[in-house]
């Protein structure tokens, strides 16, 4: 690949150099990597803008077979660049190779299943109700609808999935499945990785002769590219992974808008895990192991991380506490993915002590560079109740052991959570009627609810829900994972005694797209494979 | 049924009488109707909220062929009390009883078929990827998900439709068939029809044998009930039609809330309808007809009225224009919903004549009684894109030509203007083809296009679109009328790895609902026939 230039991508061109720049640094050694990053100039914001807007007249017309062959281009792309993608981004992340290669496998595995979702089309939602000019006492018109795409979509690329969750991830994969362009503003922890992914969706782009500014890309090492985009009158809707903080600020950004426009940010999650007793007694060693795999997964880095896990008093909770103790005191201290995470968790960590959690291993670090130490804490369900801010993530591998006297502590310990990605319980089988109201109660708090499994690891796949009430996302009706991703970049648009030649190919009585559809309120056959990757059953 | 009593169904009870009251008045008349109305007292709305709550736990759970026998029994309970139904409310709102009637029929079909809808089940998009114990390099889990409701929802009754939008309206249909439960604000201009019609739900809920909670009935002819509701900790969603300053109030509460949560505020819209040169010549007389039986249709009360038409300058266009100045003139006064709307309207009328529109037909009413009479008002593209509030909608029996020059004149304007919930052309059919970026450019204004129609008349079915991008509608990827509005009042959860007694029925592998379902990514079969009332094709 060519050497890195360090300015936008707008369209098929790039950004003009200008006066705010910043650098890309090593986690592990803080060595600054090259080259210089230029932050995005104002014009150039706008240019990206217009552009999609203008592509977006074309873009949002194109064949889904089109949109599916981008998608498939795309990836093609970045497995072609695997090696200089994985090398830049393991300098910039200190994530491990085995892990970025596993990134970039599902990276690729998302916008492939987005083309083929998109092809196949269900997800329009194509709904014909006929015309009847004999009703009284007035005839009943034709009237058509589909989900159709927004405009330009703004993507905010994540700190801790550099390739999954950024510039080609699955928000830029869901908002181009559905034939909205696409700006990204890449992360600033690991610009260099971004570049090099907005290289290949740009020549892809251009390959497939697209419209130039079907997507861009944009750098900033602060606020304000990114505030500008969300700000700006052409941008649709927004897409973002990220703090609380950051995303509650998009939010109220994008609602002060002349034209306000939808915010699917996600942002933190402390990702309950309920032992219940009797599987406490039966599995105390698993479960120790299983959870101490889970929070430590990645130096914590995981927004499905448990970040708070109930357990009940007593003697065999106090067993369970010790081998966790023992687990977490003998992990190796990690290399999170930036100076600032480092530090971010280092406060997170003096939050828990400064709100009275008893620490049962510390989680020390060097101040000096961005590692994170496994930290394990203790309280109880009053003390939690007391200060709820105990229940608030820390991202990195620290965990709060919440010990609960008995179901009713529990209940209301689990009624006072907030809105979560997801919850899980562990039980015995003959547990799980007695905790029945304790399972809905979980299914209201959470996008999803895990039995006797632990959280991390989310499947990319039809039925997977990654959102959940706020605070975990900013819109718990949608999932940022899954191929019911594509629905969130698009409304509904019906269309009202329309010629056949004028209707989106979807809605024609020819069906030329062979969709399943809704006509007359009955469910019209399409193709019977699906989009599985098995046969159904 | 019994006297009206002018207190708030708080459950199957009533609320406390205190020191705010309000009365109903004859809009026609200026008589002021008894009883007098309690505002809801803060204790009373709190209670409510938490009846609502606390019913949620178990009307979220019942059965799909309950919640449906709920909407039924509503639907059959409103037609044993046609007579006194119609009767207040046209006392309340002046509407002619042969409307009310015909409203109250979409209402109990509007209940109907969100039965249909809910016992159907395929709205939920359940969802199943099973498990897989050998994958590499880790075991595949069973996921499972569909869409779950999202607790007790705030509906705010609207001034125009007293029946099919108020108390037991579309809200209230699509909020109860997903299983939430419901707490109406009744509309302060027609209370005693809300209390008839909330008798008829609480009673059904009752015979139903539903918890107490599943409905309640408050009331206010000020904010403070509104905003309490929408401010409530227990309140998960909101559901208003109404004016846009009412709408974004609404918003910006509910975004200000510790837990934001959705608000489907349906607001305004000017309904542009947009005249091609062809169809001018051709359908002078039959489109000046058209045009001004759709904008004074109920005094023209509805939201898809059209405010602003875009007519060729020029000697055919000052035919059509002189024509509808005729029939404007010779419009009969009609009554409006109440004196407030009236005023409204003169002021709506005169914020257009400061604006600079030309008056053609003036529009003058009475300044002491709730009348409307129809009004004309001319402009061009370049005074309207000076003046943008032009394009703002007056809530009454007006309507705007917009005079344009040529094509590129014409798109102008339809490029200034914001979303909407309709848009519609008229059109020769030889002229589409030469418009086609001008029907994109609509499509992605509008909830809803519509050739050679009307845009008046939404017609209840599966397709239809009843919303729009902002301002018409505060969210504009959803609809408020058709079956998709089941969709509205729910969000997403997944279930992983749960053993079978444990998923809600829908999931199950035994499919005890035999419902669609998309299985591995392949959609499996359920009950053929659908929910159409007539076979599919």
């Amino acid at each position: 690949m060519s050497d890195l230039q360090g300015l936008s991508l707008l369209g098929f061109g790039r950004g003009a150099p200008g006066p705010r720049t910043f650098h890309a640094q090593n986690p592990a050694t803080g060595e600054r990597l090259e080259p210089s990053y230029q932050a995005t100039e104002p014009a150039d914001v706008d240019r990206a803008c217009a552009l999609a807007s203008q592509a977006f007249e074309a873009y949002s017309r194109a064949l889904a077979s089109e949109r599916a062959a981008f998608l498939r281009a795309i990836a093609e792309g970045l497995e072609g660049a695997r090696e200089p993608i994985v090398e830049r981004c393991q300098a910039e992340t200190a994530l491990p190779p085995a892990r970025l290669q596993a990134e970039l496998g599902r990276t690729t595995h998302q916008l492939r299943l987005m083309a083929a979702v998109a092809e196949e089309g269900s997800w329009g939602d194509a709904r014909i109700d006929t015309a009847d000019p004999d009703r009284k006492p007035a005839p009943r018109p034709d009237v058509r609808s589909m989900r159709r795409a927004l405009g330009p979509v703004a993507v905010f690329g994540s700190s801790n999935f550099p390739l999954a969750f950024s510039v080609a991830g699955g928000d830029t994969a869901s908002a181009l499945a559905a034939g909205n362009t696409v700006i990204v503003k890449a992360h600033p922890l690991h610009p260099g990785t971004s570049e090099r992914v907005g290289e290949v969706v740009a020549a892809s782009a251009r390959r497939c002769g697209l419209p130039e500014g079907t997507f861009s890309l944009l750098f900033d090492d602060g606020f304000t590219v990114g505030e500008s985009l969300v700000r700006h009158p052409l941008v649709q809707a927004v897409g973002f992974t990220g703090s609380r903080a950051g995303g509650e600020a998009l939010v109220r950004l994008a609602a002060s808008r002349a034209q306000p426009i939808p915010v699917y940010a996600e942002m933190g999650s402390v990702n309950p895990v309920v032992v219940l007793p009797g599987a406490l007694r039966e599995r105390s060693r698993a479960l120790a192991e299983g959870l101490h795999a889970s929070f430590t997964l990645g130096v914590g880095q995981f927004c499905t991380n448990p970040g708070v896990v109930l357990i009940e008093a007593g003697a065999v909770g106090d067993v369970f506490e010790q081998h966790l103790v023992e687990l977490t005191r003998s992990t190796p201290v990690g290399v999170m993915l930036g100076a600032r995470i480092g530090a971010a968790y280092r406060r997170g960590l003096e939050r828990l002590r400064g709100l009275g959690a008893t620490p049962l291993s510390e989680g020390a670090t060097r101040a000096d560079v961005a590692t994170g130490q496994a930290a394990l804490w203790r309280t109880d369900v009053p003390a939690a109740l007391a200060a709820p801010g105990l229940l608030e993530e820390v991202f990195g591998p620290s965990t709060l052991l919440v010990r609960y006297r008995d179901a009713a502590d529990l209940e209301r310990l689990v009624r006072s959570l907030d809105g979560q990605l997801t919850a899980s319980v562990h039980a015995l089988p003959e547990e799980l009627p007695t905790f029945g109201s304790l399972l809905r109660l979980l299914a209201g708090k959470a996008g999803r609810v895990v039995i006797n499994q632990f959280p991390t690891g989310v499947e990319v796949n039809h039925a997977m829900v990654h959102g959940g009430p706020f605070p975990a996302t900013s819109d718990g009706r949608s999932t940022s994972v899954g191929t019911r991703a594509i629905e969130r970049f698009s409304r509904l648009v019906a269309y009202q005694n329309f010629p056949q030649e004028a209707l989106p190919p979807e809605l024609q009585d020819a069906n030329p797209r062979a969709l399943w559809r809704v006509i007359n309120g009955g469910r019209t056959p399409g193709p019977v494979a699906g989009i599985g990757d098995r046969p159904s059953g």
